[in-house]
C-alpha cells in the first residue's frame, strides 16, 4: 500500500516512523506547510534504515495533482491541521485515493466537504485514532447496555501543562451519554496520557483503562484503519465503524 | 419469578440476600445438606424485611418432588456442591424448571447429565457467575482478535490463605488460548479478589480489570441469568452465551 | 490489656470483633447509648468463640464510675459520637485510664477538654485510625520535602451514596498544604474506600494508594495505638505522633 | 557545578539532556568508548539551546588527566559500563572530584576500588538512581517495621523483550528481606517500567507504585545526588544514604 503523509509535527514524525517500519505500507512522501526539512529523506532524518522513497516537500512546492502524478499513493494520511484537506481533497476524490484523517476538529463546512469526498472515495475520520481507545469506547457502550444500573466515572491523567479536559475523555463521555462532570481531570508531571472508564456495580467494579506510552500508538491506529478500509465501499467511516465487525461475535469468534 | 436456592454457605447466604431484595425474584425455599438452621426463615436470619416465604430445609426432610409440589418454582439456583444436582435434576427436567448452576466443577458424567437435563429445560452453568468477569472475558477475546500482535498477561490477587491459582483466572487464560504461565498470582492479606487482563501493545497498554467487593456480586449475576434465560429455547447455556447478544452491535446499540 | 469500648454501630462492631480476636486485648465491656442489645454478650452476638467477658450496657444503666469499679480497664476506645467523652472523660482522667478516640470531629470546647484529660492520662485522637492511611500521610509529607517540584493530586473513590468529599482526603490535603481542589472525588457503586496520593515528576510517577477492605481495619489501628501508647508520657497524641518514631531510620532500621 | 559525563548510550543521552537544562549543572564534556559522534556538540546534537561547552570525546583521544586539566569538573557522572571507572578513578581521587555512578553491577574488586576512591573523595553508587524508586524502598522498609504481619508482594512490568527479572525489583526484594519468589514479572508490549510494592493487611491494602515515563528520570536522580553530596564528608554513599535525612521527621518536617 503506497501512502502519503500530511503533517510532520511531533505526532506526524511518530506516525512516519511506524509507517516506515511496517511491511504493509510504503511511504511515498510527506507534505508539510513549513519549508523546514524540505527535501530531507524521512528514513534518514528519523535514523531508520529503509528503502522507501519518503522525501519531505512543502505545500508551496507542488500542488497535490503534480505530486500524486509523480508519486502516486493509495492512501493519504492526515496529521496536519484542519485546512490540510483543502490541499489534497479534490485530487483524492478524483483518483479514488483513500483518506485517513486524525484531525481533532473540523468545522461543519469541512465535515460537509468530507461527506462530499466520501461520495467517491473511502474516508476515515477519527480524532483519536488509537486502537486501544476506540476499543474501550465500544466495549464501554456494550457494558452500559448490559448493566444500565451501574455508575460510570471517567478519569483522565495528563502532563501538568495540558490545558483543558482531554478531547478523548470528552468523546468517551459523549459516547456514553454522560455529562462532562463525570470526567475527573488529573494534571501532574509528565504523564503521557491515561484514560480509565470505571463502572461501579453494587458489589463489584469494572475498570477499562488505556495508557499511552508514546505517540507512535497513533501509527498503529493508522495501520489498522488502512488495513480495514481496503475492502469497504466508498463512504465516510469512524474507527468505531471499522472496529465494530469484530464485536459481532457469532460470525467472528471461534 | 419464583425461585428456590440450593446451598446456604457464605456465598449462598449472599445470593439469598440479593434475591430477597430484588423485585424480580421471589424466594420460595432454601435447601441445604446440613440440618443446621432447619426451618429458620431466611429473611429473619439475614435481618432483611421481606414477605417472601423463604424457609430453610434440609435435603433429608423432603425429596425435590414433594418440596416443589408444596412450593413450586420457575428457577432453581444452585450454589451447593457438585452432587447437589442429583437432588433436583430429574424433577426440574420433568417440570421444565430452569436451572442456574454456579458449581465450580462438574465431572464429565455430571456434564453429560446437564446436557440430558437441557434436552427438556433451560440450564445455565457458569463457575464464575458475575456480570463483570463474563463481560471481561468476551471483551478480551474480541480485543485479541482486533490486535493479535499484543502480549497478554493475567494478574489475579486474592487473600493470603487462598491455596491455588484462581479458577476464574484459569478460565480467562483458557478462553484466550493462553498457557497457565500467563497468570501471575498474588496472595496478600485480605484482598477479596482482583482480576486484570493486560494487553501490551508496542506503544500503548489496555487493562481490563475486575474487583470483587463482596460475594453479593454473584447474586447480581444470577439475576442477570434468570432474566435472560426466560425467552430462550431449552438447552445448555453459559453466561457468555447469554451476554453475547449485547455484543452484536448493529442490532443492539443506538 | 483490659479494654472497654464506647459505641456499637457498624464500625464499633467491627472493632469489637478485632479486639476479641487479639491476644493483646481483653474486652471487658461495651457501652452504647441505645438500649438495644442490652446485656447481650459481644462474643455470642458476633459469633466469635472467646472467654472474654464483653457484655453490652447502655449509658443509662451505669455511670462510668460504677462500671469501671465493677469492670476496670486500662484503655477506653471510643467509636461512639462527639458527646461520648462526657460519659467517661473525668473518670478516665482520675484513674489514669488511657483513651483512644476515633471520633471524626470535636468542637473546640471538646478539644480543650481532651487537652485537660491529657494532663493526667494518655489520650490518642485520630479521626482515621487505620495504620495504612496514617503511614501514607507521613510518607507523602516526606516525599513532598524530597521533591518539592512535583505536582500532587489526591484521588478518593467511595460508594455512590457517600455524600461529601471524604474527611480522610481532606486530612491528606491539609497535611500536604494542598487546596481542596487537588482532591478528585469518584462516587460509584459499592466501592468501600480508596485513597491515592499521586506525585507527578517530570519523567516518573509515584502513587501511594490505600484501599479499605472492611471496617475491621479500624480495629487494627486501635491495636497499634493501644500498643504504642503504653510507654508514653501522659499527653495528647495523634496516630502520626505514635508512628513517627518508625521514620527515624538511623535508630530504627537495621 | 561543573560536571563531566561518562557514557552516551540511550540513558547517557537522556541524562545529558537533563543536565543541559538544569541551572545547577554545567556540562563540560562527555566521554565515550566509541569514536562515533566524536567532537560533536551535545547541545547541538540533542537540539537543546545552551551555552554550555559539552563536546563529545572518545576515551582514546585523551587520558582523564589531560581532559580534566583542560576542562576541570566538580563531579563525574558515570552511565558507561563497569570498566568506565578505570578511566577516571585515580584522577578523581587525586583531585577530590566527586563521583556519581549508576553502573548496574560492579565486581567485588571494583567495589573495593570504589572504597579506595572513597577514602579521598565523595562517591555515590546507585544502580537505580531515580528519586522515586529510592524513596519507595525506604518507605517500604519503614512500613514493614510498622506492620510486620503484612504480606508483601512485588510486581514489576516491563517491555516484552526485557530478558530477566528487573534488577530494581531484586533490589527492592533484598532490601525487604524477601525471597525472589515475591517478585511477579510481567512482560508485555512496550511498557517502560512499573514497580509496585503491595502490602496486604487483613482488612486494608497499601500499594507503593513507581512508573517510569522516560529515561530522563535518571537525570533528575543524578541532580538529587549531586546536590546532596556537596556538603558530605568523603566516603561511599548510596542514594538511600542521601535520602534518609528527610525521613528523620522531628528535625526535618514542620
Amino acid at each position: 500500500m503506497k501512502v502519503g503523509l500530511m503533517g510532520f509535527g511531533k505526532t506526524g514524525k511518530a506516525v512516519a516512523s511506524v509507517l516506515l517500519q511496517s511491511r504493509e505500507t510504503n511511504l511515498q512522501w510527506v507534505v508539510r506547510k513549513s519549508h523546514t526539512l524540505e527535501h530531507r529523506s524521512v528514513p534518514e532524518f528519523l535514523g531508520i534504515s529503509s528503502s522507501e522513497p519518503g522525501f519531505i516537500y512543502s505545500r508551496d512546492e507542488f500542488q497535490a495533482k503534480e505530486l500524486i502524478n509523480k508519486l502516486p499513493v493509495d492512501v493519504i494520511i492526515d496529521f496536519s491541521a484542519e485546512e490540510g484537506i483543502e490541499y489534497y481533497g479534490n485530487e483524492a476524490r478524483d483518483r479514488e485515493v483513500s483518506i485517513i484523517s486524525a484531525i481533532s476538529h473540523y468545522s461543519p463546512e469541512k465535515i460537509d466537504y468530507l461527506s462530499y469526498l466520501a461520495e467517491k472515495t473511502r474516508v476515515v475520520w477519527s480524532p483519536n485514532i488509537t486502537v486501544g481507545i476506540n476499543f474501550l469506547i465500544i466495549a464501554a457502550k456494550i457494558l452500559k447496555k448490559i448493566a444500565p444500573y451501574t455508575d460510570i466515572e471517567i478519569v483522565e491523567e495528563h502532563f501538568k501543562s495540558k490545558p483543558e479536559i482531554s478531547g478523548t475523555a470528552k468523546k468517551i463521555a459523549s459516547s456514553l451519554d454522560l455529562p462532562e462532570e463525570s470526567i475527573k481531570t488529573i494534571r501532574a508531571g509528565g504523564i503521557i496520557g491515561v484514560h480509565e472508564i470505571l463502572f461501579g456495580f453494587p458489589f463489584q467494579t469494572v475498570r477499562l483503562k488505556h495508557e499511552s506510552i508514546t505517540r507512535e500508538a497513533f501509527g498503529n491506529g493508522v495501520l489498522f484503519a488502512a488495513r480495514h478500509i481496503q475492502d469497504k465501499d466508498v463512504g465516510l467511516y469512524s474507527m468505531e465503524d471499522l472496529m465494530m465487525p469484530y464485536f459481532n461475535i457469532e460470525q467472528n469468534l471461534p
